[in-house]
């Protein structure tokens, strides 16, 4: 496809459609499909309503713009190899994600809506009309939590509406709107009295202004492309083009810009997505240059990792959440413009991600001083940081570069954080949220620790609330990882029960799932598309299985490689079936003898998932630290599933040993003299580790020491 | 003795004896005995004059009490079991520790000056009396450096006179008493400008005004100690009696009091036992005691290690330095009043140190943020802060335990920091000083080590100067912590060449060490009393020596156990020799398994001292971070000394392999599948770990990872 012109795909229903228009034009086109939808009357039981949401119906009968887009909606973009399904165009069906979704509409995003409220976040709105005397509440950027979680309203109702949801939130984005300014400026904390501090250099390094208006612009699109309402994204577009552009940039005449915490670079791409507007790319790139005119500190540089030219960075450094929402918006960049620099630098940042700051789990970001990447193979476990955020920025990251390449070494990476990093962040009950994901952890340990206050690692609320509703809208948005497409056909990324509906360029196709994934290796999938058509099915084997078997319609297919997409090109009729079987053998990880808190230690992977021992599955009931277990190296776990406990999941047994006299032990003992530890069998029980910290309290460690037999 | 009488020894050189005074006429005699010191004329070459500073002539004809005393001056204290031996009463010959005190006379006492100076440390002093315009320069606690440099200096004089030094040390003291205020306040910092500040209670927590006054009086009190000049003394007695005593205290008209950085308590107890002035005890039992009226927040009182009853404390933590200074000053209370609930917890404490936050360096302070204790096993080592003034203070109180007790369990600790920790803080040419003393360490690491900037571990200068002149004060107060005396004998704590000269009550004895201790395990003891007598020779059997050989007059001794004083109690004659004999045999050190870091791994030590690995020194010069060595847990290290390298160092070569590929194998690999790195056989080089970093920048680690054979 040319530069410049824009491709929009017809709504479905119809006999595919491409038409080649003018930006003009398409930007008009969208603004007149902009229709009030008919809402679903009534409220069934969302638990119910959730477990079929999305999908069919629903996708079929609209005839929006606005209903195709993505998560992040490089349908048009010419760099891109994959073409976003909707989330709309898949529906979750009962399985491993489908509690998970029920509880984030249930029970997190009201409750969430209410801790936000009863913490003044609404206030800081209210106040500017003259509607609450409240003081201001919480950080400078705590309007981008009212965005991200009104973002994750966006996403559950691109899945069906929730007329209850959606009324309340209808409700706050009136508020939100209230409070702009004529100018189109919208920031609760720099608006009154604290106006003439407004976008000043020193404020744009660390007063989130941008940050804030990167999320509102998020939580607008998502709403926009749930029912088409564009309240929320007029006034941001207000803001953009009546405050932003006029006066920050390169012009003489204007101020220079800097993002201060990346965010703003990968909105102002969606909002050109959902516009058509080429100057917000144009914006996008000037931010990811950086400008010269305001003057950083080195340490600035690497904390806020913007302010000089994306292209220049050559690791991951400084504040973890704004590194990966850097590479994000730099990702979105390269997509739109296919700048070499820029792909040049993502390939070497995300070979150090991959190389050196991965924990096991998908989190990121070792260091709580600064909230930061540590040194390469800085990987601590009791003391890591691991924010929920920043696993997700990491997965929005790994998503845009799967996104341009279709290579299954990202969704690897997507798959390790969404089962683990990221799964870990919310509670089983939905109601509480880490902040910090650690690897070890011990309820009696520093209680200096102000993300775990008195040894609690989940907590309802945290004054910096930027987790909670970024694991909503995550868990929200999830039909829309689950399946591509490209020129060529169909891509299959991620393995649960659920059904996608989706053209292809000779008609339409109906993907179904069937399988217990990720506790069983056997995924079903059949494919029937409404009349039989060649294109190619590319289902993805995860890096972790080494042994994997491929049946099309009964038959093996050959050359079957992990950590590849299997393309499997023919004419599909319907009936047709896919077998896959994967590699459930768990497997003991070590990690690079460079990581030194992994040392003598092996990680439990079994699947996609990752698991822990908790102190209180022990035999023993160890209450301490789970210090002096060990775990033959060569000894042959047992898995085996339980349904009641932690809402159904595989637990592992492992043959160990547990030392003991420890305490007697001293700290140090000659090694080469005869001084041993005395030691008795143990069998380690392990669970995974998403779902730690969900009973009582109790110690916990990823990484266990192990011993040869 | 009974308590409240004060026992004065003789000076040297009669018949012991013993008088039972007043504390007002102790006072008087001390006051008395303040005469001029005669000057040895000229300067001879100082390293020579080093070679054989201290011990016999000068001691023995002195006639003034401050000629008497210790480093800490328990002699009259009830609660001590050993009484001290002065720095002046025993010269340490050519040997290990000569070329380390020679350096520190010669080049760092000097050259800290001239750093001290150039930085503006004197012009803080001059500009109070109108002689400099500079404006104020360094920390609040500044002034602690000067008074930290002239205790090193007061030191170096108690080891025979220094004229050139002496000199410029008076003028350094002239100037900062002419900058004291009529009142006796003497503080830079809170003088002119700040003095409304003064002692506000914000200020007492942060000011470090009284860590300035305590660090004064330690420094004056060694140069009395050294000469018996009383103007730094007789300034530090004014600030306290004129000004903290009268306004500060639990009186109605007195205002709250709290150390802030503890060492106040330390610095007013040796003042008592300089003085007799039992009122500088009980004032420090008052800031022990902690004073209500001061509001603290938790977070305060467990950094600053102070504030609360000091009775109160179960644990170390907090900032290292505090901690240990506070366990000094608790420690000294005890030696004075014999409190059990301070002896309780002292040990307490100590049992904590010594299991769970101990360093096999002898450092402590695992964390950078604070520069703080961790939590129990938390001993990280690349990032493992063991400041050099926390290895001291942890020295020091470990010094007055030892006091208390006469238990060698304290003299291990000793050794182990003095050889290890505390002696890698100061290079091999004593020009620069290391902050922090990290068990691992790449110059390509961590950047923003405010410590270490530009990966330079080693550094003339630090705005914040505490260590250095804390180094040079302890190892110009070496021979103070060689031998102590007790009712029943003499006690032998360290071993290098030495003569001690001191008076039991049967007569002089002199001591006499032959040994090439560290590197050999042999040390011969002459002993010669002038007249036959008896009594106990306490030798000291190191707790790292598992097998020990000990002859009296080549008759072997039965019953020698590790982490013992053996007593050796005979009547000794003139031509008496005791022969030890220690294990050296290369120990490989496990650390406790709940020390993260350190699983998997082993640490070399060598008699007292311990090894480490530099990249420059291995065989295939390896640049990077020592990532992939290994070594055989069961194979023989051969010890060979190398005269040329290091100032004369046994080296230590141990079997092990290197690992390839460490690149291409990724972050993770699956341990129970077959795969493995490719290592190849490697011959491991170790130096002692105080001379790391003394060549080229390298890489270097303590622990090392182990592999069976």
């Amino acid at each position: 496809m040319a530069r410049g012109a824009l491709m929009i795909r017809s709504p479905k229903g119809g006999n595919a459609m491409k038409s080649r228009i003018s930006r003009r034009r398409f930007v008009q086109s969208v603004a007149a499909s902009v229709v009030p939808v008919a809402l679903v009357p009534g409220k069934p039981g969302i638990a119910k309503a959730l477990a079929s949401l999305g999908g069919g119906a629903q996708a079929a009968s609209g005839n929006a713009a606005w209903k195709d887009a993505g998560v992040v909606d490089v349908s048009r973009s010419p760099f891109a190899k994959l073409k976003p399904v909707p989330v709309r165009a898949v529906e979750i069906k009962e399985g491993f994600w489908s509690k998970r979704r029920v509880t984030n509409v249930d029970s997190s995003i009201p409750s969430m809506r209410d801790e936000l409220v009863n913490h003044g976040r609404m206030d800081n709105f209210l106040r500017l009309e003259g509607k609450s005397t409240a003081p201001q509440k919480g950080p400078v950027y705590s309007d981008s939590d009212i965005y991200k979680w009104a973002e994750a309203v966006g996403f559950v109702l691109q899945s069906g509406d929730q007329p209850d949801l959606r009324a309340k939130t209808e409700s706050i984005i009136r508020e939100v709107v209230a409070a702009q300014e004529a100018s189109g400026y919208l920031n609760t904390y720099y608006q009154d009295d604290r106006k003439g501090l407004r976008m000043q250099y020193d404020v744009q390094t660390t007063g989130h202004e941008l940050y804030c208006l990167g999320h509102l612009l998020q939580g607008a699109i998502a709403i926009y492309r749930a029912n088409g309402d564009r309240t929320l994204l007029d006034a941001g577009i207000r803001f953009v083009d009546g405050y932003l552009l006029p006066n920050f940039g390169p012009g003489a005449n204007q101020k220079g810009i800097v993002a201060g915490h990346p965010e703003i670079e990968m909105a102002l791409i969606e909002l050109y997505r959902t516009t058509g507007e080429r100057k917000y790319v144009d914006l996008a790139g000037y931010i990811l240059q950086g400008d010269s005119r305001i003057p950083l500190r080195q340490q600035q540089i690497v904390y806020m990792y913007c302010g000089i030219p994306f292209t220049s960075r050559t690791k991951l450094e400084g504040h973890a959440v704004r590194a990966m929402y850097a590479c994000c918006g730099a990702t979105d960049y390269y997509l739109e413009t296919g700048d070499k620099a820029y792909w040049k630098t993502l390939n070497m940042l995300w070979d150090d991600l991959n190389q050196h700051q991965l924990y096991v789990t998908g989190g990121v970001g070792a260091r709580e001083t600064g909230e930061a990447f540590g040194d390469p193979y800085e990987l601590p476990n009791a003391r890591a940081y691991g924010e929920s955020c920043a696993a997700i920025g990491m997965m929005m990251w790994n998503w845009r570069m799967l996104a341009a390449t279709g290579d299954a070494k990202f969704t690897d990476v997507i798959e390790r954080a969404l089962y683990n990093g990221i799964n870990s962040g919310m509670s089983l009950d939905g109601r509480t949220y880490c902040y910090r994901n650690p690897l070890a952890f011990d309820p009696q340990g520093d209680s200096s620790d102000r993300h775990a206050p008195d040894g609690k690692i989940r907590n309802p609320w945290y004054d910096t609330t930027c987790c909670p509703p970024n694991l909503e809208r995550t868990f929200a948005s999830l039909p829309g990882y689950f399946y591509s497409t490209s020129d060529e056909g169909v891509y299959v990324h991620l393995y649960d029960n659920s059904v996608m509906n989706t053209r292809l360029k000779d008609g339409a196709v109906k993907i179904q799932q069937t399988t217990n994934y990720p506790w069983e290796g056997a995924v079903k999938i059949a494919v029937s598309p409404t009349a039989a058509q060649e294109f190619a099915l590319h289902v993805r084997i995860p890096g972790w299985s080494a042994k994997n078997t491929v049946k099309v319609n009964g038959e093996v297919v050959s050359d079957v490689r992990p950590g590849t997409y299997l393309q499997i090109k023919r004419r599909w009729s319907a009936g047709d079936t896919v077998e896959l079987s994967f590699d459930m053998t768990t497997r003991l990880l070590k990690a690079n003898p460079a990581v030194n808190e992994d040392r003598g230690r092996v990680a439990f992977q079994r699947g996609p998932v990752v698991f822990c021992m908790e102190g209180l599955d022990q035999a023993d009931k160890h209450a301490g630290d789970l210090v002096g277990y060990t775990a033959k190296l060569d000894g042959e776990s047992k898995a085996r599933y339980e349904p009641d406990l932690l809402g159904g999941v595989v637990v592992l047994e492992h043959p160990g040993a547990i030392a003991g006299g420890l305490t007697d032990a001293g700290l140090y003992y000659t090694a080469n003299s005869g001084e041993k530890l005395t030691e008795s069998p143990a069998t380690l029980q392990l669970i995974p580790y998403y779902a730690w910290s969900n009973r009582a309290s109790s110690s916990m460690q990823v990484w266990i020491p192990y011993r040869y037999s």
